[in-house]
């Protein structure tokens, strides 16, 4: 079923649903995975439902080889990303002595008291491996394919590190991108079509942008090609660079 | 199987799920959407690849009262947005003569020649009724309770202008928002718990923060109360700020 390696990510979350708080964890996850070879082909924002968490993680998983999730796994009431992994693989869930003892130990040195809330994040499931969080302490954790992590943008980064060599990755993916300048996409779209057909190795994506620099409205394309040839992609700056 | 009113988010576009681009049209269209009362409860993000916008779009258009798709109706060989909506829902779909005027009408101001490339943007499904785009002409579409808008940012703001009045949004949820600084979530999480217990009908969320400025730590937790009742949640915020 799994052909190409790829990867899922699922983002957990009312605060971006509802535009509260903008996500940067797709980007960081995506820039993260590139370099591993590992593309990811499809995320999904759900909100903080058990329901809707159980069947995300489990269609991305079924269809993904590596399946990335953050947010939920602090310690309030609306945390509850640890206990929907476990229902959505079958696991039971309760507080596992060794995420209690990450715990004590970093509170120990911050002189901070493990309080009962402060102990559901030592929640893992059966069987899941646990994540190392060099940010604040609580752990994340990996269960079957899916790495669940914190939310907050800098844990989320922290806990990649732990994350990397657990990852067999595919052939890296490659990418040159050329900005033009006072050019649309129509006046390009033909030739950039015939190039992408010439080349069907490659995929070449157009983005158009638009600036408006104190009443001086500019605008142009962003043509980009992504491949495996790192030499061959160099040979096409060129050329992307002549359709404008 | 429609109960409250809800919507679902479908971002298209392969420079999104490389992290090349920052999405910024989730967040966006979740503020534009509630003050009309419809809270967004699902987001996707899917490549430039007919089956996978086919699919989602199927899946997101039969769980939620209004589905938004940006991204992917340019003129350019990667823009297939336009023929997999018509895919998914039946539709056949051709050049059509109401767009086409648009554009010829858009263009002739401007002096532009319309290309072959140009008039890809006028192919609209059968019986999809048209979005105007305020900024560069080319239309948008309705199908079904999809609305299927271009991925520019701004363009994708001037579109939901025309959106706006066939929406039958339900009651607006309103939110406040109280900033605690030098608390961590571990600290409130016992008494949040206990506010969200005792207010079954206002939805609580937690949210930690960290900054560093030039070396100097600072962290804290931005706690959300969202309901109904205006009036009411105004009286959470004191109760919110003496958790810190």
């Amino acid at each position: 079923m799994k052909g190409n390696i790829s990867a899922g990510v699922l983002l957990i979350g009312d605060e971006i649903l509802s535009g509260r708080t903008q996500d940067a964890n797709l980007k960081q996850i995506a820039e993260f995975l590139q370099p591993l070879g590992v593309p990811v082909k499809e995320a999904r924002t759900v909100p903080d439902e058990q329901e809707a968490i159980v069947d995300a993680v489990r269609a991305l998983s079924a269809a993904h080889d590596y399946v990335f999730t953050t947010g939920g796994i602090g310690p309030t009431h609306d945390d509850i990303t640890a206990d929907a992994m476990a229902a959505a693989f079958g696991r039971t869930i309760d507080v596992r002595e060794d995420a209690r003892a990450i715990l004590e130990d970093w509170y120990a040195r911050s002189g901070t008291q493990i309080t009962e809330a402060r102990l559901r994040m030592a929640r893992i499931p059966d069987g899941a491996s646990l994540i190392a969080n060099p940010v604040t302490g609580a752990p994340g954790f990996q269960i079957e394919n899916v790495f669940v992590m914190a939310g907050v943008p800098k844990i989320t980064r922290g806990m990649l590190e732990d994350v990397a060599h657990r990852i067999e990755g595919g052939p890296v993916t490659h990418t040159v991108s050329v900005r033009l300048e006072d050019v649309r996409e129509g006046d390009i779209a033909e030739s950039l079509g015939a190039l992408a057909q010439a080349h069907a190795e490659v995929s070449f994506g157009s983005y158009p942008w638009f600036e408006d620099n104190g009443g001086t409205l500019r605008r142009g394309v962003v043509l980009v090609a992504r491949g495996r040839d790192e030499a061959f992609l160099d040979t096409l700056r060129g050329q992307l660079a002549a359709l404008g």
